[in-house]
C-alpha cells in the first residue's frame, strides 16, 4: 500500500478538521485549463492507464529525461505499457518532485489502486487501472464529473469555432463548459507563420481592422458563455502609440523583416489595446508572465510545442507592469486581472504593485494567482501562500486552478486544499490567529470556489 | 478574548526563557521612525481610537483596499467609527498579514484591550479603547515612555526648523528626541519643485554653494545632538566627476530640462557626497533602497505621497553599491552605514557585498538593517535572520528600527524580540548552538539594544 | 562539552537511521577542491592548530572583520596563539553561521577535541589539538585517508607542471588524485598579466595556435588521469565567430587596449570552444557561476585574491547560457556539466533550463551542483535539496562537492550528509514519501558516492 494516507499533508488536528468539515467537498471552479473541448463532446472512453495518464504530459517526460531515460521510452516508439513501467521505475525515488505525489494521488483517487509505485508493482498496477478502466467505462466527462467540477474554461485560439460549446450544452452535463478567450497568436507577431493566423481572421490590412476583428470575435466569444481571456507574455513592454504599433503592423503584413524593437512595439500596443477591450466588456483577464520558451532547439523540431523544453525567464519588467496599469488605471480602463508569475524570486515585486491598485469594483480586483506550472509542488504553494498572506489579504485569494491537458488534473485542486488547511491549521494550533474554526473555515471554502464565483460574477 | 496569550510566537521553553529573561525589560534605541516632532512637544491627549490607529495609516489602508472596501471606508468621508467598524471586519480574516498580529497587539500592550478583532467586536472594542483612552489620558508622550524607550530619531528635512527640539529638551521627558538628517529633497533633482528646496538653504548657484549649504546644516543638526543621517534611493548610480555634477545642478537651477541619464549623474554625485561629509563628521548612514514609489497616478493626485502606492522595486544595482563604496573606502571615507533593503530576493547579494567593508571602526561597521516596511512581518524577520545568520554575524546586529508614523508601532520591537528569541530557542532546544542560556541571552539583549547603543556612540 | 552529539542535525528517528546505516559509512569522491597536490605529496606534519584551521581560511576571517576585530589579528602580526583567541571570542556567538558548525566538528572529527569553542575554552583547546597534532602525527594525507576519500580532483591551471600526480601515485597512499583542468587564465584577456599566462603555452600568434595549445595541453592531463575540468564565470556571453574572437585575441598579444566588449566576445568564445573541446574528450565541465570578484581594492592590494573580499553578484545571463547550452546541443557538442550557481535567486530559472538539456547520454547529464561558497550552510543546502528535488530528479544529483584549501573540510562532506538525511527522513515521518527505508538508503548512498563515481565513468 501506498505511503499517503487519509490524513495526507494534515500534520494536526486541526489542519485535519479544516480539510474534511470545509474543503473537501467543495466543487471545483476550473478558470483555466487546456483540455478539448472535443474530447469533452466526443467522451470516449481511455483505452489503457498510459492514454490517459502518461501520454502528452510533458511534466512526466522531463522527469524522465532528468533521470537519463532514452527519449524512446518517453516519446518514442516503444510500447505503452515499455513507456509505463520505465515511469514507474523514475518516479520511485523522484522524492519530492510534485510527479512523486500527484502520480500516486492520481491511481487512488481516479483508479481506486493503493498499490505503491515503484519498478517491482508496476506490473499490477498496470492490469489493475486498466480493468478499472474498461470495468467502470472511464470517459472524460466521468472523470470532470467525479471530480464535482461546476465550471470549465477551455483555452480557445481566437479563430476558434465555437459551436462546439452549443453542442456541449445540449448534452446536459453537470457542469458547464465556456471558451476563454486567447489572441497570443494575433500578439506573436514574430512567429514565422504569423500572417496565415492573421488571415483566418478576414483581408486584414492595418490595425483598425484588426481591432475590430478581434473586438467581433470577442463578441461571438461571450455570446457563448465567455468571461475570460488568456494572455501569455514572456515580459511586459512599454505602450507606443497606435500609430507606431500599425506601422508596424502594415510591414509585418506586407512580409517585411522586424527588428526586435518593432516586435516589442507591436507587442505592447496590442497587450494594452486587449486589456481596455477586456475591460469594456468586463472580461477577467489571466495574465500569464515569465516564461522562456523551446530552448531545446533540436528537440523543438523533432517533437515541437509543449513537449518540456521551457523554462522559467529572469526578464523583469515590474516597472513596465506599473506603467501598463496605471495607463489603464487612468483611462478608468483597467479590467479585472489574475497575475500568474512564474518566477518565485519576483513574488514580493508583484505582489506589493498588485497592490497599489485595487479598488472597490471585485475583492481582489488585481489577483495575485495561484503556484503555477514549476512552481505548482508543495514549497512552492507554501511559498505562495507566504507571499500572499504577508503582503496581501488571503481571504481574497480565488484559489487554485489547473492548467493542465490532463483529466486527472483536478486531484491537483485537493492537494492544493490539504496544503492551505494545513498552513492555516498550524497558524491556529500556534495561537496566531483565531481559534474561531468556523470563520477559518468559511475562508477556507471562499478561496476553494466561492471567490472565483464571485469573481467572475457566475451565477450559480 | 483574543488568540494572543503570554507565549505569543515562543514556541518552546527556551524561547520562553529568553524573552522574558533577557528581552522583554530591554529599553528601546528608536534610530529610525517617522514620528511627528511637534506632535511629541505637544503632547496633546488623543481624540479616539480612530485618530490613534487608524488615520494616517497607509498599511491598514492597503489592507483594506486589498479586500475590496470604497476608499469613502479608507480615506472618505465616512465617520471614524463607520472607518473603524469596516477596519475591525476586514483585518478578521486578514491570517499572516502582519497588520493581524501587530493590530491585535497594540490594542492589548496600549489600551489593555483583550477583545479579538473581528465584526462582532468591533463596536464594543471602539467603545472600550475610546474609554480607555479618556480615563488614561493618552498622548503621545505616555505611549513613548510606556514603551520604555530612551533615544528617539525624528526624521528631518534638510531646511527644518531645528528650535523644537530644545523645547522638547526642556520637557524633561524619560527619553532623549534627536534629529536626523535628510537631504533627499536637495538630492532628488528630478522632483518638479526642486528649486523651490534648494531656495530655502539660500541663494545657491553652484554645487559649492550647494555642498557648504549642506554642511553647514549638517552642523546646526549636529549641535542639536544628531548622530544619523537618512538616504532613500531607488537605485545606486555611478559617481561621476564633480565637473559633471555640477553642470547638472547649474541647469536645473536655471530650468532646464533635465534628461534621465543627467539626473542620474547629479544623484549619483550627490549620494558620493553626503556619504563623504557624514564620514566626516562621524554620522551613521541609513540607506534605504529598493522601493518603487507613488505606481498610482489617479491616487497620488487625489491623496498626495504615503498613501499606500508605493511597491517594491527590482532595480539592482549592487556593481554601482560596490564601486561607491570601495571608493569610499579607497579615500578612507567610507562612512558606517546601515543599509535596509526592500528586495528581499537581493539579501544575499547585499549581505556578501557588506562582508567586504568590514573593519575594526566599529562592531558590525556596515550593517545589514533589520526587516523592514514590506518586509516587517515574521515571515520576512525570519527570512533576514536566516540569510543574516548564515552571511554574516549575527551578534553584531543592531537590530529592530520603528520605520513608523505611529505611537502605537513600539510594541513591534516585542514582536521582533519574541521572533528572535523563538529563533534562537530553537536552535538550543535542537542542540544546534551552545546551552549555555546566559550567552545567548547575552546576544539577545545586544541585539535589542546595547549594539545600537555602542553603534551610534551614545552616552547613556 | 560542546553542543553537538552523535544526532546533530538528524531531528527524529528515521534520519537518524538514514545516516548511521547508509551515509555514515560511505566513502568521499572528492571531484572539486583547491588543495595543494605539492602538500598531498610532501605530507609534513603540521605545526600546530592555527596551521591547519585557520592560516589561509578566508571564511573565517570574513567572519572576524563582521564582528571588527582588527586585520591584525586576522592576517596581520599577532601570534598564531593570539589570532586563534580571538577567533574563538568571534566564533561563540555567530550562532546561524556555517562556520559555527564547521569549526566544532572539525576540532571533534579530526582532534578528538570536543570543548565549546567560546572565550574561556580558547586556551584549552589550543593546548589539547596542539598535543594532538604532535602525539597523532597528524598531516595532509593522514587526514584524507581518515575520510575515507577515494578519490581527489586538485584544481590545476593549464600549464601546471604535471609530474607531481606521477610522484603521488608512487607514494601508494589509499585514495588517488587527479588533476582537473582549467583554463580560466587562458580565458581571463582582461587580466593586467594575461600575455605571460599565454607566453607559458608557447609562442603563440593567433586563435588557431592557442587552440591547438590548449588542446595538447588537456592531452597531457588527461594522460594523468584528469576527467574534470573547471571554469569560472561572472556571467554567460553570447557566442561570436570565431573570427572576431581571434581579432580580439591578437590585438591583445599585440597589447593593445580591449574594450568592456571585446572582452565579452573574447571570453564567449572561448568558454563556447572549451565546452565543445570537453565534449569532444569526454570532460566533465565544472561551470562556476555568479561570483563578483574582489570588491574592496585596498585589501586587494594589501591581501591578494582570495582572502574575503568576494561577493555574490547579480549578474542574470539566463538567456545567454540557454542559447549557448542549445548551440552546442544542435552540434552534438554539449558535454556533461555541473553547473554551481552562487546566486540562490536563480535556482528556479537554472533548475528549469538544465532540465531542457538532458539527455540518456547520462544519469543526470547537466547536474545542478550543490550549495555551494557562501551557499554552503544548513539553510542554504536546504534550499537548494528544496528546488532540486520540486525541479528535478534527487536521484540523479551526485551530491556535495568540497571546494576547500582545507584538510579539515571533508567533514563538511559529512554535514550535508546529515542535512539530506534530516530532510528525507522528515518526509518519511510525515507520511510524504515512502516507507521503504532501504529504497531511501540506497538513494543516500547514490548521492553520496555512487552517482559521481557512475557520472565521471571512474573506474572504481
Amino acid at each position: 500500500m501506498s505511503y499517503i494516507n487519509d490524513n495526507f499533508l494534515l500534520s494536526n488536528k486541526t489542519a485535519n478538521e479544516l480539510y474534511f468539515n470545509y474543503a473537501k467537498d467543495m466543487p471545483i471552479f476550473d478558470y483555466h485549463c487546456h483540455l478539448s473541448e472535443y474530447q469533452i463532446l466526443e467522451n470516449k472512453q481511455f483505452e489503457d492507464i498510459y492514454e490517459i495518464w502518461l501520454k502528452g504530459d510533458h511534466y512526466k517526460w522531463r522527469l524522465m529525461r532528468n533521470y537519463g531515460i532514452d527519449e524512446e521510452y518517453i516519446t518514442g516508439s516503444k510500447s505503452n505499457k515499455e513507456k509505463f513501467l520505465v515511469y514507474c521505475k523514475v518516479l520511485s525515488t523522484a522524492f519530492g518532485n510534485p510527479l512523486y505525489h500527484w502520480s500516486q494521488i492520481e491511481l487512488r483517487d481516479y483508479f481506486n489502486c493503493n498499490l505503491e509505485i515503484n519498478e517491482e508493482n508496476a506490473p499490477k498496477i498496470w492490469d489493475e487501472c486498466n480493468k478499472y478502466i474498461k470495468e467502470n467505462e472511464i470517459t472524460p466527462v466521468k472523470l470532470i464529473e467525479e471530480s464535482k467540477v461546476t465550471h470549465l474554461f477551455t483555452t480557445n485560439e481566437i479563430f476558434d469555432n465555437l459551436e462546439v460549446f452549443d453542442c456541449i450544452k445540449e448534452k446536459n452535463y453537470k457542469f458547464r463548459v465556456f471558451p476563454a478567450f486567447r489572441a497570443d497568436k494575433i500578439m506573436n507577431i514574430d512567429a514565422s507563420n504569423y500572417n496565415s493566423y492573421v488571415d483566418k481572421l478576414g483581408n486584414i490590412k492595418d490595425i483598425d481592422e484588426l481591432e475590430n476583428a478581434i473586438e467581433n470575435r470577442l463578441k461571438s466569444f461571450i455570446s457563448k458563455g465567455c468571461v475570460a481571456a488568456d494572455i501569455a507574455l514572456e515580459a511586459v513592454y512599454n505602450v507606443p502609440t497606435k500609430k507606431e504599433a500599425n506601422k508596424v503592423f502594415v510591414d509585418r503584413r506586407n512580409n517585411k523583416e522586424l527588428s526586435i524593437n518593432e516586435v516589442k512595439i507591436f507587442k505592447g500596443y496590442l497587450t494594452y489595446y486587449l486589456l481596455k477591450l477586456y475591460a469594456k466588456y468586463n472580461i477577467v483577464t489571466e495574465l500569464h508572465i515569465g516564461a522562456m520558451r523551446n530552448n531545446n532547439t533540436k528537440m523543438l523540431n523533432k517533437l515541437g510545442l509543449d513537449t518540456g523544453f521551457d523554462s522559467i525567464s529572469s526578464e523583469n519588467s515590474i516597472k513596465e507592469l506599473s506603467c501598463l496599469f496605471d495607463k489603464l488605471n487612468n483611462e478608468n480602463l483597467l479590467p479585472k486581472i489574475i497575475l500568474f508569475n512564474l518566477n518565485p524570486k519576483m513574488n514580493s515585486e508583484m505582489l506589493t504593485l498588485l497592490g497599489c491598485f485595487q479598488d472597490s469594483s471585485a475583492k481582489g480586483k488585481i489577483q495575485y494567482g495561484a503556484s503555477w506550472w514549476f512552481l505548482d509542488h508543495k514549497n512552492g504553494i507554501k511559498k505562495h501562500l507566504d507571499d500572499l498572506t504577508s503582503l496581501g489579504h488571503i481571504d481574497s485569494f480565488i484559489g487554485m486552478l489547473t492548467d493542465s491537458r490532463s483529466f486527472l488534473s483536478y486531484s491537483r485542486h485537493h492537494y492544493f486544499r490539504r496544503i492551505l488547511c494545513d498552513y492555516l491549521g498550524n497558524l491556529v494550533e500556534n495561537n496566531e490567529i483565531t481559534n474561531n474554526i468556523k470563520l477559518v473555515g468559511e475562508v477556507i471554502k471562499n478561496i476553494s470556489y466561492y471567490n472565483a464565483i464571485n469573481y467572475f460574477k457566475i451565477i450559480v
